[in-house]
């Protein structure tokens, strides 16, 4: 076997990098509470040469790399075991090309998501994805992780947005799959190998990534109902009067109550409900878009589905709207420690998995609250409980994903395993899944090269 | 290691199957045209017990298994091998379940898609998969072959159906995976290993499916337009302007003479233009529906993007141009032998690509007619060249294909690579991603038990 591998010092000499303590303690952890420790060096390539080059020789040497995007990953997957060599992406930030005839970004992994909206806006195209983190994470990781955020309903995950990719495998090979085509039925469409596996399986270099057109204009509205099978009629409902439907996003009425006051705000309606949900459509600016969702909102009080409507008059008032369902950082804050659940439940069997779960909470550990919201339009519930004692945590983890496991949900529909919930993948995948997944992983990172100790061995 | 398995006979006493040559004739091809061969048995197994049941005894005796669906595969993946056991899914058709509140239907992979989609709109949902075998092609082989279709554009192609699977791999292990959320983050999506993979990694044997609302009515017309940069301007305004878009099927001068001629219908236009799209929307029965639409097609005329513009005012008027688009099945018959290429091109590259291909295609067999029509939403390409002498066949796949993937574009963008399109993968797949591929055929089918000789070994 020829080694053509640059030795270590080679490397320091021609890639960028920092390998001072203080320089590199933000590399160490993620967002994600997981305590990282201090890596070796933090390398940050500028081009997919660079970064073959440095596992070719981590290969040789026998190094662990730990692969890092913008750190703000909330399963601890970015974070550093002691001594590992860092790969950063964030230097690789470049735009390559905004082809405006086929709606197609091609990018490098490093790109900021929010620098990468504003880069498609300014060619009257729109990339989709968007949630809190966007001005720190990179596209990269939010391939890497599948993320979600709050327009999944429209346009899908991440992975929906994906059309190919260039990867550098644990052994240092470069797989160029930047396709460009919607359509491609060629065989195994490898590109899912790397989609949501957090770094397990390989190093998203660049992306190719589909666009869509730039939705002129938005409306949003809060609808008060009064029980979760309301909201489940709603749903259907709305998908299907209102193609331009981008966000149905629910909140428990004590959500609403503590969101309100941790965002400053008054609470929107007079009354009290027992569910809420603000929903939002973004399309073309033209006089049948208004008019189709006001009549919406009408059938929606006439049909006694809802109960009551605000529509803001203004940008102000709708922003303040989200600023209530975007208030749970604040809320979490006020409520440590916490666990903050992200789980998918099929809808049918919400209510009995809220009642169950909620029940057996609110008997043993009356001193912590429990709040709901979600991503309601995907199946996508969130459920926060504190404040805990630091030694009830695994335990409510425990019960909590138990119990989704019991109705055929998910224990993660959205952050990923990474090192947090590796303990608790067997509530989500069955002993055959799991076998299979790590003969996949022996199969391409066999000496655990990548980001070891995550998701499986 | 603990054999199992029932032998050979236990099987036959126990699994619905036939033997006598002639019920199996119809089981040794598919109808991409190429010739197979007679299997030892059919076998029609009723559960997924029995499925693991017959791939364990297979393993056993070391013979060699053949997938069948409804066998209206155009790559030759559901042909036999001489002496091959046959396992055909088609009398594992029951549809389990349709949850009416998440919109999840559970179904064996043995339902015929038409009978699938009666009922699930019998219950008010819709399954948006469609195309001219929907009679007798079953859901499994659909995802199979990620079958694409009309609607693509609105709702994607059969991987974005599908929520979950049950599989058995090639040593007889049952992989249920049959979940029924959106999103789901826990580790590597397994369910993509065996969509689109041709029956090369595993027998499907149930499936979840996402549903949609069904829609109430549509909207269908034929514009006329002056050039391909035409049709790219008119595709982002409609994308834009109409979020009801369900099609957009374009279809060159040339084709819609043949088609009109063999579907025997009149022109639809009076004058003739370059190229031709045909528009369909559906959605819900609301005012604003046509009004929009009516709206858009006037821009498109006052834009001058559009040169003219028919809006049938009856079922059968839009049927009709339907007729015409689907008249292809005619016109192969009357051109054999012919090639039917489903290519992928990006957008940009179109015009290039066309001009490029039928130079040389008119030069070098000036005796043969190049039609071109295709999804044009989804970058696919439907080009047909016939009458050929048999020998020239080959030479018109390479050149194609080789320009195809000089564009960037992908050799199949529908159909899959099956047997037929196997010698072409390389212009569409690099060295290192056809290593990979092989890579995880070899870890999961190691002993080549199913399809062997297809896609890749
Ligand atoms: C305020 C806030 C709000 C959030 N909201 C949402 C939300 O609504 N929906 C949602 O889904 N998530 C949400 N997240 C979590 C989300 O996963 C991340 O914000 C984002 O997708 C991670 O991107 P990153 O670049 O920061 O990745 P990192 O945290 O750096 O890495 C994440 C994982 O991917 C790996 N990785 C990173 N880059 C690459 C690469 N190029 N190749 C291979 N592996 C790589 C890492 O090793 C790690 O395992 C939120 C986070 C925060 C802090
Ligand atoms: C008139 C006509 C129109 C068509 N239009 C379109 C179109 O618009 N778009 C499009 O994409 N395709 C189209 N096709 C081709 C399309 O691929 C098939 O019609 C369909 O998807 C195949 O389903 P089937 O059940 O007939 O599969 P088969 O032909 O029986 O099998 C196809 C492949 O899948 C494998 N397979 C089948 N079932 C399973 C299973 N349960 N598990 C594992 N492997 C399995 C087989 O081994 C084979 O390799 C058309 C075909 C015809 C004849």
């Amino acid at each position: 076997m020829k080694n053509s591998s640059p030795s270590f010092n080679a490397l320091l000499a021609s890639v960028p990098h920092i390998a001072s303590p203080d320089q590199m303690q933000r590399h160490m952890s993620d967002m994600s509470g997981y305590e990282g420790a201090m890596p070796a060096v933090v390398f940050r390539p500028v081009s997919t040469e660079q970064v073959s080059a440095i596992v070719k020789t981590c290969v040789a040497e026998n190094r662990k790399i730990t692969i890092q995007g913008g750190l703000t990953g909330l399963a601890g997957g970015a974070c550093a075991d002691a001594g590992d060599v860092v790969i950063s992406l964030e230097s690789m930030n470049r735009v390559e090309e905004i082809d405006t005839i086929g709606g197609v970004a091609i990018v490098q992994a490093g790109v900021i998501l929010e620098n990468l909206c504003h880069a498609v806006q300014q060619e009257d195209w729109y990339f989709p994805l968007d949630f809190g983190s966007r001005g720190s994470c990179l596209i990269g990781g939010n391939v890497s992780t599948n993320a979600g955020g709050n327009k999944v309903l429209r346009y899908g995950t991440t992975r929906d947005l994906v059309l190919g990719m260039e990867v550098v495998l644990p052994d240092g090979t470069i797989l160029n799959m930047l396709n460009r085509v919607i359509k491609n039925n060629t065989g195994l469409d490898l590109k899912h190998l790397f989609i949501g596996t957090e770094g397990r399986l390989g190093i998203i270099t660049r992306l190719s990534l589909r666009l869509f057109p730039n939705p002129q204009t938005r409306a949003t509205a809060l609808v008060a109902l009064d029980s979760f099978d309301h909201v489940t009629r709603m749903l259907k409902e709305a998908r299907s009067a209102l193609p331009d439907l981008s966000s149905f996003e629910v909140m428990w009425q004590s959500y609403l109550v503590q969101a309100a006051l941790h965002a400053n705000k008054e609470l929107p309606f007079e009354g009290s409900y027992p569910i809420y949900v603000l929903l939002e459509i973004e399309g073309a600016d033209k006089d049948t878009f208004h008019d189709g969702f006001h009549a919406f909102l009408e059938f929606l009080i006439e049909s006694e589905i809802g109960r009551d409507v605000i529509v803001p008059q203004t940008l102000e008032q709708a922003d303040s709207l989200w600023q209530i369902r975007d208030a749970i950082g604040e809320i979490l804050r006020s409520i440590r420690p916490y666990v903050a659940f992200d789980i998918g439940i099929p809808l049918k069997h919400m209510p009995a998995f809220i009642e169950q779960v909620t029940a057996v909470l609110e008997k043993e550990y009356p001193q912590a609250i429990n709040l709901l919201f979600g991503h309601l339009g995907d199946g996508n519930l969130h459920l926060t409980t504190g404040k805990l004692q630091e030694k009830e945590i695994f335990a409510v983890e425990e019960l909590v994903y138990q119990t989704a496991s019991g109705f055929g949900g998910s224990i993660s529909a959205e952050h990923g395993i990474g090192r947090i919930k590796k303990p608790f993948l067997k509530y989500s995948r069955s002993r055959e899944e799991l076998d299979l997944m790590s003969a996949i992983k022996n199969l391409i990172n066999p000496r655990d090269i990548f980001n070891a100790g995550r998701i499986v061995d």
